[in-house]
């Protein structure tokens, strides 16, 4: 184990960027000066940025530094994704306390590198702090969309069918899984958590990808959501953010929310409501789109896409039609850590 | 004082951000989507990031969180210019916990807003979150450079002239002030600083600004600097860093070095070593640039531009030449907040 004070500040930013290579076109200086230097032309820029904070987004308890560096990576690409664009470009700002070894922050790296070798994108700078209390996080992604073809939260439409990929509520299962696991944990000496039949919402939770696959589909088939965004703090506050952007309405269906068996079933072993986690957990990184009601077979058609819905006028408000008829009006959640 | 849990995430979002304008014609879409869509045509982008942490960056005991707002902008601003750009866009990025209040919150937004009215920057995104420790803040900021005319620290030649703008060592003066007057202020109740005749050191560490201002001499001048730095870490530090991105060594002279009278008396009381003050202090955020010496009469005539010594072969090294001739190695810092 390697003290990052052996090192300093400038050869510990040395050893953990050395071996960076970029690989795009628009890159022209990555790391190594005052600020990066990106070339993008005649494409449109796109900026997102996330904080992640030790004790509010992770537990490094259950959470591999590896892993860790992986999912604040792809998050990122998720929000530029969720534009209809590609992430090209990140910066990476870390605060690090005296714990962390340098191998430590070398296995963070090496989960950021996998990231963006996998979705084609670049480090191109960053600052490394000292941190007097915990890990501190802060990617700033950078991406390119095509004029006329960024897809903004406020576009849908009157009629326009509400699509969402993927399954929604593992991530928030896995979570409670690892939060259970913990807490049994406490004060044993021989421990083996018991994760057996649970491995979907365990990679879910800790080594979540971006929706490039789901991008790809939708303009392979010459679709242009009028609205999209990615599902991070729950269906619901997403669906909510989309009609108050649009100054639209929309309805919901409980049975046509996609879920996966393994989510189901670990509800019900934790006697939690199913829908509820699915509405609310979050941390699904799925994307969540509208298209008008004319490309109903062509959306339908997509495999890993779900219609659930519909967007209706603003005067009706935003609904979850239960399964029994009755209509729910959707609440946003978003964090809470606060209170 | 309104707590910030009685607004919610959202809440609070919309409290900081709904007075927000856009004055550049490259933001597009800035604040309340995925990403902000920024469109650079024929410039060159240009991205630089900096993590800000409670104890290490910052000490709110004497640092009014307006200024903090201020001087979170302008560092990152000051980093842009060193490429010889303009910065256009910020995201603003903070870890707040329970102890702070809406209206600490406000004072930090007014003097980021303050700072990019002053330098003509747009907030264009950003992400705010529960901290469990203290506050954190990391604000990533956008600008654009003319093609052929980005500067780079790797540009400098052997028998380039070496200059800075402003003086050196006033920022960290204030700061031994400041952190002498909190330490006698400790345990007293009735307890008035004393920072008469101080006021320049206090202003240099408190509200520092980024010289918009010789990124306009030198180009009203036709002035390419061949490589540029901004003055963080301490002229120490910087020049080795042109020196070691352009293969070269350099030599300057300790008697050239621009200090304010402040500065220097401020050094006298404290008993300390003006020129390490000037050397190694940092948060300067002058400008530290080569230009070649074919330019040494024009520089020369440039108001608040001091030439302090010129670049050699990289054999030779770099060197400071002391007042009786000596030559003493530059010796690089960095942060050792971690040993």
């Amino acid at each position: 184990m390697t003290e990052i004070s052996s090192l300093g500040e400038f050869g510990l930013i040395r050893r953990l960027t050395e071996n960076i290579k970029t690989v795009n076109d628009s890159t022209l200086k990555g790391v190594g000066d005052d600020a990066a230097v990106l070339q993008y032309a005649d494409k449109q820029t796109l900026v997102t940025t996330d904080l992640l904070l030790e004790g509010i987004h992770f537990d490094l308890t259950y959470m591999p530094l590896k892993h860790l560096g992986y999912k604040a990576a792809v998050v990122n690409f998720s929000d530029i994704y969720a534009m209809n664009g590609r992430p090209r470009q990140i910066t990476v700002s870390i605060g690090i306390s005296k714990r962390f070894s340098v191998e430590d922050l070398e296995a963070f790296y090496e989960g950021l590198a996998l990231a963006c070798e996998i979705y084609g994108v670049d480090i191109v700078g960053g600052d490394t702090s000292a941190s007097i209390t915990g890990l501190c996080i802060s990617i700033t992604c950078i991406g390119e969309s095509e004029k006329n073809r960024t897809v903004y939260r406020s576009g849908a439409k009157n009629t326009d069918l509400i699509c969402v990929s993927g399954d929604l509520g593992a991530a928030y299962m896995g979570l409670q899984l690892l939060e259970r696991e913990k807490a049994v944990f406490q004060g044993e000496t021989d421990f083996q958590p018991d994760f057996a039949g649970h491995e979907y919402l365990l990679e879910r939770q800790l080594k979540p990808e971006a929706r490039k696959d789901i991008i790809k589909l939708l303009n392979d088939n010459d679709i242009l959501p009028t609205a999209m965004i990615d599902v991070s703090d729950g269906l619901s506050s997403e669906l909510l953010h989309i009609c108050n952007e649009s100054g639209v309405g929309c309805r919901i269906y409980e049975d046509r929310i996609p879920i996966d068996y393994q989510t189901a079933a670990m509800a019900e072993q934790f006697n939690m409501n199913l829908t509820t986690a699915a509405l609310n957990g979050g941390e699904d990184y799925e994307l969540l789109f509208t298209v008008p009601i004319s490309q109903h077979e062509n959306v339908e058609a997509l495999e890993g896409v779900k219609i659930i819905g519909y967007i209706c006028e603003s005067t009706l408000g935003a609904c979850l039609i239960a399964r029994d008829g009755t209509e729910i009006p959707l609440a946003a959640q978003g964090w809470n850590s606060l209170k």
